[in-house]
């Protein structure tokens, strides 16, 4: 009897646990807040671009132009320069910098390039709307790769192997890649990036993935209101308004203003552990910082360290599992390839 | 008889061609050209340092320091941005470029990391013995990583998973990573930077693995007077006299004057066709170029075009495979890891 009396308890307590990590889970959906999908067939549908499908071949030549210095003017800075996978996806400084060591002019951070794909719109300032148009501007910009289109088509087009690449990815005998070819293809590439984590398990149907702790941070993240904006599959990725030059405690670093109505991208939180510093101007190294920072001048609310500390143990949950990448193998220059200018 | 006469015919043109390859083959070996060995156990005891031996998870351990930006003062520059494993083992510039975009004072190119284990003396002017001792200049050289002793030590001690990385590689609980530590460790990674070719496969016997034409430029190669420097396994690598203030035609490109003796470190062939630009101030970018200029200022001879051009074709079989790498992902920074400095 006793021993049925154990057992009927121990079932009651599991019931009871069930029932509030059901509770949980239902809180997190009905605040938005949604899974990276396990079954590979719905990711795709999530990540690919119809325009231009995800294959195997195009995702190869993608990671290669991704991390080839020779797309730039100077031959040295990479898409992966600033965007480094090895380190969160960002370059750990807090305004971004690249050609001739120039730092971006308006002081804003390099984000992450992991999960990027599920964005509304890309570059802070929502300017674009998908990873195919965003890989266009780094490659272009002053600071950043200084290259011209005629520069990377040359590039490509005088590296015979990356012509057969291309001509074999897109199944295209006469292809001449062009600068949007270039652009749509590491933008293929960058679509595979997504880092699901323990947190994707949780919101799926698995309890124990998250511990007690991880789960009273969650709590306390959506009761907060932190999801008014960190919501969706990136936990960000919106344009939301963002007091830049009011309350923020480092308005005055850098001039970014928003879009034409001030609003901001919201960045992502997946991998927020390892992508210091924090912020459009990556003015914050700490993200409990970080954290009551957003709750003063997004919430109007004051966040405790204790419940700041809460919510970045439930951040640890986020740390994603990275795609395997092995590290590409460029095919040589040839005679004609331009020669780098680091002026 | 007709097939027999046939057969018989077939027999002597293959021990003619034999006779002719075994020929070359001997003559190569003769002067002093070296394979890399096929057999995992011989390559080891050429690599290996016997003083810290490679084990899998100091090489594991090594390229992620090899990779990892943040040892460098700025956060931005890594052992592999100078040394790209992707391009052959260069930045393809003439000019190392660093630290606050600053090229090498000298005007020195940066050589490739791939088979310097072979090497006898490491730099341009061989003032280090080994990759071991050679892996603290970069870190520390102003234009390079620029960074102190003391940055790199807290660097990785203030990152938990590489104390735990060390820890565990070194088989000591107790152990807080030197400098030296980290040097050594990234030595080991680059120990193992090793890339057998089709030409290695000829020395050890295989004929076929070679063109006629790539084995009629190996014989020109020979025959001119290359081998007198390119010789040994890495086809380089010994501290050679080098008329950088007379004949040679860049001579005013930098002001570099070799060691005390005049003696300059020759650089590998294997994977020349890669490694462009070429000579140690990176002032030739054509690689036909290269050989002509090498035998009117080391060998006092008139290198034909077509000769250059044979010589060139051997080199295509110098290109070598190159180890997997997988891209590593890095240990996140601590609230205690330095900041970067970008200036």
């Amino acid at each position: 009897m006793k021993k049925m009396l154990m057992a009927f308890g121990a079932v009651a307590l599991m019931g009871i646990s069930a029932v509030a990590a059901e509770a949980l889970v239902q809180k997190a959906k009905k605040a938005g807040l949604k899974p990276i999908p396990e079954s590979r067939s719905e990711l795709y549908k999530l990540i690919d671009n119809p325009k231009n499908p995800i294959t195997d071949a195009k995702v190869e030549l993608g990671k290669k132009l991704y991390f080839d210095p020779r797309l730039s003017k100077s031959g040295l800075v990479s898409c992966n320069f600033c965007h480094n996978l090895a380190t969160g996806g960002v370059d750990g400084v807090d305004a971004a910098t690249g050609h001739k060591w120039t730092a971006n002019p308006h002081h804003l951070n390099s984000p992450t390039v992991y999960n990027a794909v599920f964005f509304e719109k890309q570059f802070w300032d929502g300017r674009s709307p998908d990873l195919e148009d965003h890989a266009q501007g780094p490659i272009q910009a002053a600071p950043e790769m200084a290259a011209t289109k005629e520069h990377v088509e040359k590039v490509v087009n005088t590296i015979p192997e990356y012509v057969k690449e291309f001509k074999k990815a897109y199944g295209d005998p006469d292809m001449k890649p062009t600068f949007k070819d270039v652009a749509d293809t590491i933008a293929i590439f960058e679509r595979t990036l997504v880092t699901p984590s323990r947190y994707d398990k949780y919101l799926a149907g698995c309890d124990k993935s998250l511990s007690k702790e991880e789960k009273e941070g969650l709590k306390t993240f959506i009761d907060k209101g932190c999801v008014n904006c960190h919501t969706g599959i990136a936990l960000g990725g919106s344009m939301q308004p963002f007091p830049l030059m009011g309350k923020y405690k480092y308005a005055d670093i850098g001039d970014f203003k928003g879009d034409k109505n001030g609003m901001v991208k919201v960045p992502t939180l997946r991998n927020i552990l390892e992508t210091r510093p924090y912020f459009h101007n990556g003015a914050v190294w700490s993200v409990k910082e970080a954290i009551k920072i957003m709750g003063e001048t997004q919430l109007g609310i004051k966040i405790s360290d204790e419940e700041a500390k809460k919510i970045e143990t439930f951040f640890g949950a986020l740390t994603g599992k990275k795609p395997y990448v092995r590290y590409p193998m460029l095919p040589a220059s040839s005679q004609k390839t331009p020669k780098p200018d680091l002026n």
